[in-house]
This record gives structure tokens, C-alpha cells and sequence, in this order.
């Protein structure tokens, strides 16, 4: 058995049967392995974003890593973006890396690259594996370190001779390592602040917005009058119809701190302090009073439900119903096309269990408080900020969950990082309806360039516009295989939306905002 | 002055004034200050990976370095691929990427990454800038950096607030470094090497395949029947019609090697040692004898023209003529679409004083030897191997060199990794021709597996075949605003590309392969 080999065998011992890949010359020994071994699905992406983007998403909703197949320095390089929002969803996800043989790096042939480095700054685990009686326990301890709680990015760069190397050993899966006990200090800590009366709020993030964790948030929440919320962007909220709706941080820096006023104490539960995504000359980083105290119920890395949990049990919280409220509207809309019509359209006729990828960026600002009442469903987002998240991620959710709608809510500017995406799914005939907002410019930044109190000139305009020529997405998305129509209204787009969902494969839409 | 403003002025001083972008939220004020300041072309990608690709290119063609700007770590990370190429194509680039505030960086805002360690691995030179009042003067040692021989990519990463902040200084200009001198003993030891009748082969790389120092080394060649070549592949090569054709060494390893047979002596002219460009089991990453001895005449850093001429006077060689050989063929190439037909039609076709960018991968074997009588023109390369390079050089050259026509010569499937590029020629509205070599696999790939003595089965042809679906070119090409057509013959490929070429602005042709 080559080295190859046996690093198949462990990651499909090890539970990991799904690669999302885009393979180069130095994983041909790699590629041949996981011809001859039979059980794990490959996916291809024409680019090394989707391929990273997509196993972020796999993750999100099958609870356990895929493994991506990457192709030396640079093709890691491509896919770092999406690592670095994988890293800050927390997300565990295995990087296999191809590399320059063991003995032939030192000659520093054109394709070589500072591998390592690169993977480090996004990854838990980075490894260079250098034997192939050693890369079957590499590749055992790479998904042991990716499943550690709260999840994270496992490297393991694979120089071409360990693969064709003969002598590789299949390793056992290792043991989950274990969870750092809930600290009976900090749930004391945290119910005495709560019960002192004080203004708090309590900030849930990671494994604390799944269904039960919610639950018990929202016991704790009604016994002492605390205000529950969440992150702006989240890897995955369980959310919807007979749901615990949680409001999130805004974006906007003066926005969160008037949210904020007022607050005296900030539990943190699997969240770190909250901070604005951007600096602005003269004001706070911090959108919560300067007075206000931090406390910490949980870190990511401990179990956030038991925490709650504990903590309700601790304050003598009942179960509490739910604040009932009927729909707002049961009929989609109809009008303007607008951020506030797009919403009440997806609560109308957002599919049952439907998986929302979120990367709507600007125009979507009503779409998260304005479905609190769709069917049930879960709802990703960007979560480290890197644009072009959105379609691979919306790729990935849909391998892990194929008998779920997934409907991509996407921005156009940060749609086109990464639209190889859609050959992908395509391929794959994933079931994706992808809401594609076309306003053709990134209306984000001519917003923040209007708060640095510029009207922009052609200079701008020229960096910030996306028209002239404008991007035709029914033809882009034909020429990858993808069927599209374009919505110019409301009515059409309530028409294609639901088309869109009970047809096989994948649809796009492309929404003119 | 803020900071922001006395960067645009001093890159302006220093003679750089084309800035390839993609800006994001905390690179506003520099946006702002590039709107307010006359003199910067600025020129929107719609990925980084374009952006610091058609820097490259620029350059490639202008002779000095445009400016990218790129957001934040993640933002770099997507052009990281291209700026391999850039580096090891010796070009210079001024890179500026946008960063948190220097205050706000300590937060760990969700966008926050490890800019500076993703940028020094590219990079000759990286600097954070701290203050307002000094980044001028690191923008001009950025640009004097990037311009030294051979030349290079200097990395300044911009946090917001040294941009907003007011005292900013203009900073002049900073003479070029001293070019190392050419060395006397160096050259003595290649002339002595040269005279001794040893079969030697002179590797010419960097500013020695321009057009003098190519006249200087026939003339070496031609006294002392030394065998000319250069590496597989060069930033530009200055060639065509009644220019010195030289040989490249072969991609494969064992080509190479039958090839460089029998060689005693290797001298080097700007060129690293040959290598392969990967290891294959039991084969020499050398691609010449065991026994050669390698001498340096020239390194990349020094002047290479200088070196060839001095040697050549040292050994009395007088100029040569070139060997007088008329065109293979002044017709285009009519029936089955060949890698040769296809050279052909090239040769007989190419408009005067061109500039092919290749990145035809397998496909395009018969393109480089068999263009040798074409027009006049340059060609420039995927110098890295890190695929994505060729249309995003094509359109930073085609920004640098608006009177000549640029040509692609594109494989699809390293095509797809940046094909948001033609966006950007559309926008402005580039003369650039591209012929995209739709052959839908990734042909290299399958060669190299059955290297391994594989047959690909399904899971192996899940990772390398790009059909299913066909990607339509035309389809996605008319999708960002270019005009397309596709062409089934050799009849169609010479009608269309005979009208592309007389057209302004872009036009793709899908040469099904």
C-alpha cells in the first residue's frame, strides 16, 4: 500500500467520505488512490474558492469535515479567502494539500511555494506530512484536530513522494478530544449578574443558536428580562416559524451602539467581545458602553447548550412559550422590488427546512428580521467578511443536505469572486435556487465613500460601478449550465421563486434591484 | 494632507500611475483620494486574482510597475496565485493593500487576518506603513524596491487610519539601486569554458531574451558553437520574423533530459539551474548530466545585455546573421484543428508587432516553436505553473501597450479560474483577442495520471474532465460584455480571427478542440 492509499483509507475510517477537489500534477498518486478505493465522493470546483467555500458549507450542515484536495502553495492561496470565513465560522474542515516531492522543494522549481505559511494563519492544525508510514496518522490526527470543539481548519500539505512512497499505513480514528468541563464559577457568576437586575445582554454565538440551545437561552432570557443576541454574521441559526427569533449586532458601528445603550453587562457565550467589523476616525471599536462589564458563561470551545442549560437550571427558568405572532403576511408581495418585498416574499414562500446562504450584503439588510416568521429553516452566512463566500458555500450545504432546498440569497459584486460555482452545481444537479441581486455596483462601498464625505467622481465611479458594461447573469450562469430567467418585478420573481424550488437542479434568478 | 493624499502624490512622483483595483471598506479614503488627486488610471477587477495578474502584465509590457489595491488579508490572499507568477517572472509590482486601523487591528474584527505573513512569501519587500506623516516615504521605497534589478513585488499594507489621518508628506522619488557590476572574472571563466570546445549550452532568461542582448549571444553562439536556450517559461520573449529564435527547455523531464544530453558545461544568464518543474518517481529533478558543470555568468540582479556583450567581445565574436529560413507557410492552416494547424494559422495571421499571452497548457504545444516566423511580437508566459495567469496578463498588457493587439492563446480550464477578467476588457474596451482552447478536461492532468499508469475511472474523471456540463464560452464571454463566437473548423478560426484582430476592443473565440 503507497502512502496514498493509506491516507484514503484513514480519512474514510475517520468518517471523512466527502472531497470537495482541484487536483494538480503533484496529487496524481492521490487522485489514482481515490480512483481504486471505493467511498468517497469527489467534487470538482473549477476553481480552489468553490472548492474551499463548499467544504465550509458541507460542514456546516453534515456536523463533521469534508476533506479538500488542493494543488500546491498557490492552489491552497486560492482557497485561503474561504478558509479565513471557514476559520471564523468555526467550521472543521480537512485540507489536503499537494506539494513538491520531500527531496525536491530545495531546487525551488517555479510551482514552489511557501505552502506552510500560507496554511497557518487560517488553519488549528498545519502539518507537512514526510513518510508514507506516517501519513495514515498524520491524516488521523488532521480530522481529530478539525473536530476538536467549536470545529476548526486541519492542513496537512502532502509532498508527492509520501503518496507513491510504498510502505503507508491505515491509522485508527482518534478519540474526540475532550471538552473542557462548563466552569460551575462562571454559570454562578453569570446568574448572579442576571439576577442583579442590571441591564444585560447576552450573546449567543456557535452551537448556541441550534434549536435546544435557543430554547434554553430563551428560559433564561424570560425569567430575568436579559436581552439575547447574536453576532452580525453567524456560521448557522436555526431559525423560522415556532422558532426563538434572536435579534444580531447591526453592521453599522453607530447603529449597534444605539442597540447597546444602556447595557451594563455583556455574557459572552461562545462569542468574543463584539466589536465593529471596520475602525471609524473617532469612534469606538467596541459598540457596547465603555462602562459595561465582559463576563464569560462559555468559551466557543466548551458545550454552549449545557452551559445554558446549567445556567437556566441555576436561575430556576421554566420553559417559556414563545411570543406568538402570526405571520405578518402569508401572500407574497407584490410592488417595488425592494430589500423589505424581497423578504415578505421569502416568508411566504420560503420552502419547509429550506438551508439560506446569506451573502446579500447591502440590499439584504431586510431579509434576516423580515423572515423570522418563513417556514423553518436554517440560515448561513459570510462569516469572516471575505466576499465570495455565498455560492460555494450554497454548494457545499447542498451536498450535505440533499433533500433540502438550499436558496442562495446573493449580492452580485461578491457573486462574481467566486461564479464558478454554478458549473458546480450544475454538475452535480444540486437543488439551489439562487436569488442573484443584481444592482450592478458595490453599493456598500459608494455608501461607506459617502461617509468619508465624498461624492464620488469618475476616479470612483470607476472602481465602484459595475455597470458599463453590465453583467448579463442568465448568460453566464447558461454558459455554465445552470438555467436562469431574469425578475424585473415582484410578480416574476414570486413566479420564478417558486418554479425555481420544486424543479430539480439548480435555478437562478437574477433579481434587477 | 492626509495620509491617504501624500500616497497618491508620491506614487505619482515615482512614476507609477495606473492602479489595478478592487477596493473594500477600509481602503476608502484612498479611494477617495485617488478621486480628488488627477493622474491615476485606475482600472476595477472584479477579483484580485485579475487585478495582480493584469499588473503583471502591465508591467511585463511597461517596462515599471502599476499599483494594485487589494482589501484587507483575505483580498491579497485572492491575488496571492498571480503574484507567484509576478515573482517569478522578476516583475515589479507596487502592491497596497487596505488593513484595519492600526488601533482596531488588536480586536480581531472578523476581516482581521495575517496580512504581513501572506504577503512577505510574494513579496521583495513588505511593510506595514504606521503614520500618516511617513507613508509617503515608504511608498517611495515600496516603488524603488520593486524596481530594483531584476525587479520585484513590494508589498505596503495601508491601515485606515494612516490614510485618514492628517500630515502627510509627499515623499520624492529614490534612485534606482546600483545594478551589481558585471563580474571580469565571470566573464573570463565562460569565455574560457566557451573555448574549450566543451559541448555548453548558455540558459538566457530575464532581460537577456530582449532584442540586443539576443543579437550578443548569437553572435557568442555562432563563434563557439555554444547551444542557446532559455527556460520553458519567460515573463517576455522578444520574437518572430528576423529575430533569434531560441529553443526552450522542455516541460517534460524526460524531453529535457534527451534534449540536454551529452552537455559538459551550463552557463547560466539570469537563469537558475534547470529543474523539473516536479519530481517523478525514480527520475532526477536535474533535467541535465549527472556530470555538467554549472557557471554563472550573469545573475538575474545584474545587467545581462552588459554580461553578453562583454563576453562576446572577449572572445572577438563578430555579429552573425541570423539563419535566413523563409516561413513554413505564409497560408493558414486549413482541416483538422491541430496544436500545429492552429501554429500555422498563427503564423500566417499574427498582426504585426503583437503580444501573445500564452497559457495554452497542453493544448498549445506547437504554439511556441511553431510561431517562430510569425510578425513580429512578444510572448509572454505562465511563469509560476500557478494556473490563472493568462487572461489577466492580457489585460494588464493590453492597458500598457494600447497600439498593439494583445492575443490570448487560453486554455479553458485555467481560463476559469480569473475569466471575470473579460469584464474588464469589455469595460476598457482592450484590444485584446482571445483564442480560448476549449478541449473541456483537464488534458495535462489525464497525461499525468497515466503517468502513474492509471486508468481513470469514474471518481478520477469526476476530478478532470470539465464536460458535463460543456462550458460555453461564448455564452459566459457575452455574459461580461464581450463578443464571441465559436468556431468548429480551421476555416472558421482564420475568418474570425483575422476579424477580431481588425475590430476595437475584445472579441473571444471558442476554438473547439
Amino acid at each position: 500500500m503507497n502512502g496514498a492509499e493509506s491516507l484514503v483509507k484513514t480519512l474514510l475510517a475517520c468518517g471523512v467520505d466527502t472531497c470537495f477537489a482541484n487536483p494538480g500534477t503533484s496529487e496524481m498518486h492521490f487522485v489514482a488512490a481515490l480512483d481504486r478505493i471505493p467511498g468517497m465522493r469527489c467534487v470538482l470546483g473549477l476553481f480552489e474558492g468553490v472548492v474551499t467555500g463548499a467544504a465550509d458549507g458541507y460542514a456546516r450542515m453534515a456536523g463533521k469535515p469534508a476533506a479538500t484536495l488542493l494543488h500546491c502553495g498557490p492552489g491552497l492561496a486560492n482557497g485561503l479567502a474561504n478558509l479565513h470565513n471557514a476559520r471564523r465560522a468555526q467550521t472543521p474542515v480537512v485540507n489536503i494539500i499537494g506539494d513538491q516531492a520531500t527531496y525536491h522543494r530545495p531546487f525551488d522549481a517555479p510551482l514552489t511555494a511557501d505552502t506552510e505559511g500560507w496554511a497557518r494563519p487560517v488553519s488549528v492544525w498545519t502539518r507537512t506530512a514526510t513518510h508514507a508510514a506516517s501519513v495514515g496518522a498524520d491524516a488521523a490526527v488532521a480530522v481529530q484536530a478539525a473536530r476538536a470543539e467549536p470545529g476548526g481548519v486541519a492542513s496537512l500539505i502532502l509532498p508527492s513522494d509520501v503518496c507513491w512512497d510504498d510502505g503507508g499505513k491505515v491509522a485508527a480514528p482518534l478519540p474526540a478530544l475532550a471538552v473542557p468541563k462548563v466552569s460551575p464559577d462562571a454559570v454562578q457568576n453569570a446568574a448572579r449578574i442576571l439576577r442583579s437586575g442590571q441591564p444585560t445582554l447576552i450573546v449567543l454565538a456557535g452551537s448556541a443558536l441550534r434549536e435546544g440551545a435557543l430554547a434554553d437561552a430563551h428560559r433564561i432570557a424570560a425569567t430575568t428580562d436579559a436581552r439575547l443576541i447574536t453576532p452580525m454574521s453567524n456560521a448557522r441559526v436555526t431559525r423560522g416559524r415556532g422558532r426563538l427569533a434572536v435579534d444580531r449586532i447591526p453592521y453599522s458601528g453607530d447603529a449597534a451602539r444605539q442597540k447597546l445603550a444602556g447595557i451594563r453587562n455583556v455574557i459572552l457565550v461562545g462569542a468574543p467581545p463584539p466589536v465593529t467589523f471596520f475602525a471609524y476616525p473617532g469612534k469606538s471599536p467596541r459598540p457596547y458602553p465603555e462602562d459595561a462589564n465582559i463576563h464569560v458563561l462559555a468559551r466557543a470551545e466548551e458545550d454552549l447548550g449545557e452551559a445554558l442549560a446549567r445556567l437556566a437550571d441555576e436561575l430556576g427558568a421554566r420553559s417559556a412559550a414563545l411570543p406568538q405572532s402570526a405571520p405578518r403576511s402569508a401572500a407574497p408581495a407584490k410592488g417595488a422590488i425592494t430589500s423589505e418585498a424581497v423578504a415578505q416574499s421569502l416568508t411566504a414562500l420560503l420552502p419547509e427546512q429550506a438551508v439560506v446562504v446569506e451573502e446579500s450584503v447591502s440590499f439584504g439588510r431586510a431579509f434576516y428580521p423580515g423572515t423570522v416568521h418563513a417556514a423553518p429553516h436554517d440560515w448561513l452566512q459570510l462569516t469572516g467578511g471575505a466576499i465570495g463566500a455565498g455560492l460555494p458555500l450554497a454548494t457545499g450545504a447542498a451536498i450535505a443536505a440533499p433533500d433540502r432546498r438550499v436558496v442562495a440569497l446573493q449580492a452580485d459584486g461578491s457573486g462574481m469572486y467566486t461564479l464558478q460555482s454554478l458549473w458546480t452545481m450544475a454538475r452535480e444537479k444540486l437543488d439551489v435556487t439562487i436569488v442573484l441581486l443584481a444592482n450592478r455596483k458595490y453599493a456598500i462601498l459608494l455608501g461607506e465613500l459617502a461617509g468619508v464625505g465624498a461624492n464620488p467622481g469618475k476616479t470612483a465611479m470607476d472602481m465602484l460601478d459595475l455597470g458599463n458594461p453590465d453583467l448579463d447573469w442568465v448568460k453566464m450562469a447558461n454558459g455554465m449550465g445552470v438555467e436562469a430567467a431574469r425578475a424585473d418585478t415582484m410578480d416574476a420573481f414570486n413566479d420564478l421563486f417558486q418554479m425555481a424550488n420544486q424543479r430539480k437542479g439548480p435555478f437562478l434568478i437574477e433579481l434587477v434591484i
